[in-house]
């Protein structure tokens, strides 16, 4: 049953027999239909998911009632809204199997056991991180517009202190903007 | 000159002094003017970089010769391409510092010998990239537009077996783009 999960640890890091055994005994498996909703945005994700078999999508609806697929999974990747797993937080995002799909969930009391028994798995876990931020980032520089009023809030808010540091054409080539631009967002920004 | 690295890695992880003495010895400290490159896109990125003072950016320039800011990084942010660092290909993104900056270099080697060393580090480095995934995410959420020609092709190298397996539009939406976009630009692909 967990077989793929084995291998793909093993991938990662050396594991004996018996902490191999040990690590899967923290994973639950489930199967679902197609189109099954498995984490609504504005819900709590309640796991890190493996993909045993098939396919899902991550999405988030915009403010104008408009669907966006953030990502894909399919078999031997993993699926979840990591901050809001890691910090008990409302997900931004909704999570739908696109077909039956089968998969490993890990709960964060189970990871957090899991990384007790077994501390090597906390090396798989930051690979996959790593695999992740090179995917996001991949993506993200194919993917620069849109919403600017939008990304210049968050801007502020991610980096309070950059804004007054360097210099303006630097955050509207961040913005994927022009600067007269940006210098508009500004304005309308601070009325 | 590491208490400040000191401290952020006490915030993820216990330490006794003389493992956090011996993790500290891995690093190497830099001061470098404004303005220095410290990553230039198409070589190998040979350090993950801790920010002690001042400020840099990534950015990478596009087919037309525009630049785009990826990230900023300010004190007690990281900063690196994570893909190129740990499997020795080509950037394909710069570095530079935009103010006079005090980095803590990490090679790979030494990563390697400092995760030997005090292995419990290696959970640093997984939340560290866990916020990473959150933070580009984040913007992603926020940038969907742009180059759709390449992002479809990137998609297809991606994800090979998922545009047999999922409906068109949720391709169209995770590329930021119509139906009608999408079906153009796969005739074109394809002649």
């Amino acid at each position: 049953m967990k077989n793929e999960l084995k291998k793909y640890l093993e991938r990662f890091i050396e594991l004996s027999d018996k902490e191999s055994d040990m690590a899967l005994q923290f994973f639950e498996y489930q199967k679902f239909p197609k189109h099954t909703l498995i984490l609504r945005s504005g819900d709590i994700c309640s796991f890190e998911a493996y993909i045993k078999r098939g396919c899902a999508r991550e999405f988030f609806t915009d403010h104008k009632g408009n669907e966006h697929t953030v990502e894909f999974a399919v078999e031997d990747w993993w699926i979840s809204e990591i901050n809001s797993f890691e910090n008990k937080v409302p997900s931004q995002v909704s999570i739908e199997t696109l077909e039956e799909t089968e998969i490993l969930f890990l709960s964060l009391e189970s990871k957090k056991e899991l990384l007790e028994a077994v501390p090597s798995v906390e090396r798989m876990f930051r690979i996959m991180m790593q695999r992740h931020v090179h995917v996001l980032k991949k993506r993200l520089l194919q993917n620069m517009s849109r919403n600017a009023m939008d990304r210049y809030l968050t801007f502020l808010e991610q980096y309070p202190t950059v804004v007054q540091r360097v210099p303006q054409y630097h955050i509207a080539s961040y913005l994927g903007i022009s600067q007269e631009f940006l210098s508009k967002l500004r304005k309308r920004a601070h009325q």
